[in-house]
């Protein structure tokens, strides 16, 4: 097989496969090429992914090494994007009462999902997350993005129990938008006792939600290693619960009556 | 640039544009190369996709054409996708009370999600389907993965109107399994009147869901072209309300006593 049509494999299934361990015997024997061969492909991959802004791949030395495809997004094209998805969620007309903004249109779109979704790989590579924790429902969009990137599983914590899901553990927490205390429950076998986990939602105003979400955690000796929101918004009457998390897009000066709205990058940029 | 280092990008390009049209000054801008190699470059890359079986390039003509990258997973690849997945879904642990199988891990894969999405992309590819259609909340991983291969939006369909979403039309519905009378609600904005979608969900018995997922579309003047389910299971009281529809694997002879189950291939592959 000539070097060119393996390139086209070789960049298809690392793409496919970010963060996995590839051994070099691998594309040896599926490519019929030798290790030299194989060897000098990967560097070229890893130069043109690099100037592509798509990440790089890292080199594990030694007899059960390999290459892993580490999934970062470079900066200018992730200012552009959120600069973009700010400008578009400006619109005066996604002004919902209670101060909230219809997203839901462009949560649809598979491919800006799978951006966001790589911007918060990006973010998280380096920190051994094991599963990706997020609550139904706008979440679970974004979450498999960033699993997707990450390798690694999306566990949904529902806000009803279910009768197709088995035993469960709940809790109850207090929302702060409708300040009603609210429940939620995560099948048991759903997720491994003590793992490192990132929280992924959608938006987020005092933090309730999320907050509910690292006790319930908590029942699973679980490690929430990150937490990550699409958007942030200031509550006009809770004080902040979540301190420690990272989001793309910052929502202010929401104002119904003047149809005014503020949308900023979030602490991602910082 | 090389031959090499350009068919990494293109290979990439083309990988996360699927069913989008892609013209040949884009690329010869893009990597500064002759149209000529260009194109040289994308018979390359028709052939080593059709060789490794995840679909072709088809060739628009015309001062107005360009390549378009039609996603198709090959037989052997999808019967041995679906076998093992299967196998995987006959332990008789997932045995869940009401003849329902635990599947949340499986479908908590995004890898696996992926191939699923790949699947149904084949069977629809041609059906210039503009939306995915799902109900809240299993089918929403799914539905992506469809829709990331299709290149279309996801709608959501909720079954409790949420504050944050907007004017809504809403029907009533009985659901097989409970017999009771269930609304489901679709936000009057997120689909625009007479659009051709898919409808995909997880599971399906009866079909009682998705016979009520098509009696609101009807309020959208929607054109149902697809049906996709990734299980279908038997209704032990009720007759299937949905006869047209596709699946990729069949559950029967769930004997909740004696924990026994059998799963075979859906109907995808008759």
């Amino acid at each position: 097989m000539k070097r060119s049509d393996r390139l086209i494999g070789m960049t298809q299934y690392v793409l496919e496969n970010p963060m996995k361990l590839i051994s070099l015997p691998y594309f040896s024997e599926r490519y019929d090429a030798a290790k030299s061969s194989i060897s000098e492909d990967l560097t070229i991959m890893n130069k043109m992914f690099k100037d592509e802004g798509i990440g790089y791949l890292e080199s594990i030395a030694g007899a059960a090494g390999g290459i892993r495809y580490i999934p970062q997004y470079n900066e200018s094209q992730s200012i552009a994007f959120i600069e973009h998805l700010a400008g578009r969620l400006e619109d005066p007309n996604r002004i919902l009462p209670g101060g909230y903004l219809f997203m839901s249109d462009i949560l649809g779109e598979p491919k800006t999902v799978s951006t966001i979704g790589r911007l918060f790989a990006t973010a998280f590579a380096h920190l051994n997350i094991e599963a990706i924790v997020t609550v139904a429902t706008k979440g679970i969009p974004i979450a498999y993005a960033v699993a997707s990137f990450l390798n690694v599983p999306v566990v949904i914590v529902r806000r009803d129990p279910k009768i197709t899901e088995g035993s469960t553990v709940s809790i109850n927490y207090v929302s702060g938008s409708s300040r009603k205390i609210q429940t939620m429950v995560l099948t048991k076998r759903s997720l491994k006792q003590g793992s490192t986990v990132c929280i992924i939602d959608d938006f987020m105003k005092a933090g309730g939600t999320i907050d509910g979400m690292k006790s319930l955690l908590k029942e699973f000796d679980a490690h929430v290693a990150a937490i990550g929101v699409l958007a942030e918004a200031e509550d006009e009457e809770d004080e902040r619960v979540v301190t420690d998390y990272t989001s793309l897009l910052q929502i202010s000066n929401v104002d119904v009556k003047n149809t005014q709205i503020d949308v900023s990058r979030g602490n991602f940029f910082n």
